[in-house]
């Protein structure tokens, strides 16, 4: 069962649901979000532009100055930024000891797919620029971040980029047909993300004839062989369960070193409840864990 | 009226009235209150010690380097911290387009006063030992960080110290007896400051047998002469309004440059909501004019 802090992120849900069919409901800012988070207390955010986009360094007092996470925040393409998100990866930038990098992409709808996965690799090359060893950077994200923090990875290689150490996706939006099973297993437990809801997302942030199955829209139809190991992190509870079991094993059969924890009667990005939660600490904790061996920490 | 994002200030003030009446509603946690403030953006968080204290740096993207306002939280000297307070300081900074300082100072019960008004004179002399021109610096604060902007500057001046250049309380907390007419003429639209919800805090901030009149608790009972100009605010719907006449009374009977500006139909601290609420906005506005010119901007 969760507990009750994780029950903060449920409710959370639900009132973003409530928001969207009854326009009357009180609606969320853009902000509020971030409330699910507790402080991680002595870390610095500060704010830079990274290959042109609004960005923060997320630096914790005790860290390695030279490892760095590439962190890319969710919201469906169409919200989110640094400000919903520097406390959660600002948990994680802590529990690993490295520096965070939180990129502010540009959103759907003004700015359709390609833009978030032209912008996430821009990010990279900037921190490649600073000097950063590509061996010493992880890509992270939650939900649509989460597929981003693959597809990123594959746009750089196209460009010719070295790739990163790792990946960790958690809650990663990677079906945009919105197939999976886990939306009938879950309708019940999942307040929010309804087959049509996300299949609405999906057609902001492709554009007018954007196709689903796009390769750098949806790392489930994209060429994974070659890439560095992928710990991937789901919600029992959620929708998008079986978007992380899709990837789980396209990866697997792509020959990439992968791991999937499903966390049972979890939400959604239920790591946002960080500091107050005990499943998300749990989960961060592990995360951090998992990353720092392969930072060569 | 109040601005509907100004009603937030309200709620958060009858929700904290709950809590503490009924221990089974839902206790909110000691950052909820910094929930209220919109992020300002564009403004630095980088936590440093000061004086021996946790401190943290609130720097403006655009700012004067060397004009600094130290910043004391509100929150009854038992609770309220940088995390709280930091994005709320953050505006007035921003829009001041100065660094800002906001200092941890010890709490009651576990430390009763002095502590408090010793730590914040502490956090002055630090930044007087980091170069910064008295001249250059102005305290402010709400609430019982209110009353500290102008008592550290008192405990300042005892040690022999430069005093700073102005000071801005805002809702200050400074009868802690509680006398106030405000109290019954604003009883039904103040949902926390009872009289008697008051005097147990006076009574914990002040120790086994403190004095309620003591000059360093309260500026009401100190020599103000010779203090450096004084903006206060305060909300017309607090019961606190009258903490704020009298310390604008007896400040301009000592002869000091004193402002009193009450903005109808307002909170206690009802500057929280900046970011949000037009009110904090116009409020943190009219800091910012009030006191770039005294920090010769």
């Amino acid at each position: 069962m969760a507990s009750k802090q994780s029950e903060a992120v449920r409710r959370h849900w639900a009132a973003a649901r409530l928001a969207m069919v009854r326009p009357d409901a009180e609606q969320p800012d853009g902000e509020s979000w971030g409330d699910l988070t507790a402080e991680p207390r002595g870390v610095d955010y500060i704010e830079v532009e990274a290959g042109g986009l609004p960005a923060m360094w997320l630096v914790p007092k005790r860290r390695v100055q030279d490892r760095v996470l590439l962190c890319l925040h969710g919201g469906g393409y169409i919200g989110g930024s640094l400000y919903t998100h520097r406390k959660m990866f600002g948990h994680l930038a802590k529990a690993a000891g490295v520096r965070a990098l939180v990129v502010d992409y540009r959103l759907a709808p003004a700015h359709t797919h390609p833009a978030q996965v032209d912008d996430a690799a821009d990010a990279y090359r900037w921190l490649l620029d600073q000097g950063i060893d590509p061996a010493h950077i992880a890509f992270t994200g939650d939900s649509s971040g989460g597929a981003l923090s693959v597809t990123a990875q594959l746009r750089a290689r196209e460009r010719g980029l070295p790739l990163p150490a790792a990946a960790m996706p958690f809650s990663p939006w990677t079906d945009l047909e919105a197939a999976g099973k886990s939306y009938e297993t879950n309708q019940e437990k999942d307040p929010f993300f309804y087959p049509e809801t996300v299949r609405t997302l999906a057609a902001t942030f492709l554009g007018e004839g954007g196709d689903p199955r796009d390769p750098p829209a949806s790392p489930l139809y994209a060429d994974l062989a070659g890439l560095g190991p992928i710990y991937i992190q789901a919600g029992g509870d959620e929708s998008l369960l079986d978007d992380a079991r899709m990837l789980d094993e396209h990866a697997r059969k792509a020959g990439v070193d992968v791991r999937l924890d499903v966390f049972p009667g979890m939400q959604h990005t239920f790591q946002m409840a960080a500091g107050r939660a005990p499943e998300a600490d749990d989960a961060i904790g592990r995360m951090a864990a998992w990353v720092a061996p392969r930072l060569g920490l």
